[in-house]
């Protein structure tokens, strides 16, 4: 049993290149005891961003508060608060802040095996 | 590709027994598309909770809004907006709503396999 409020969690800032102005809370994790995926919340700055890229995971992610888009190939998606996502594996991906407040969204990925 | 608000998905009501004044929405699940686990949203009334049960799957759960308890063996642990809390496979657990507001919470689990 783990019970963390987001805010006791240390926010690392994302050093992935590609990505600005975004930090990253691992609020369940491996080392936690889970057994298969992981949740992260992620803050975004206004501007901010994270990397345009793909990978063999999947993302499913809920909107929390603020506003983004979601730029997938030939495509840009509005996010809103209270919008859950499922970003399939293989596909490229980005989100943005295109608002002038903190975008914020919880972000669940499979453990690597 | 699957975004969706969840004003938009169904509640449906719980029905199972001992659950009282719950309902679920599944956000995310194997039917978009989703290979290793499902997001479903809980809304709970005041005095509704769930059964005090386990099973062999773990809970990842963010609690969006409201204040309730999580019921273990031997403890009640007080839960508010913003915390997240992983449930282990085989352990008994209660979600109790203790206020007088709707207590709204995620909780992610796994594909039964």
């Amino acid at each position: 049993m783990k019970i963390t409020n987001f805010r006791a969690v240390e926010a690392r800032e994302v050093d992935e290149p590609g990505a600005k102005g975004v930090k990253v809370r691992w609020l369940i994790s491996e080392k936690d005891g889970a057994p298969n995926f992981a949740m992260r919340l992620f803050e975004m700055e206004p501007g901010g961003h994270t990397p345009y890229h793909k990978h063999e995971w999947e993302h499913e992610v809920f909107v929390l508060k603020g506003k983004g888009d979601l730029v997938t190939e030939g495509n840009i998606s509005p996010l809103n608060e209270g919008d859950a996502l499922l970003v399939p594996a293989d596909e490229n991906h980005q989100f943005k802040n295109t608002s002038e407040e903190a975008f914020i969204f919880l972000c669940m990925i499979p453990h690597r095996k």
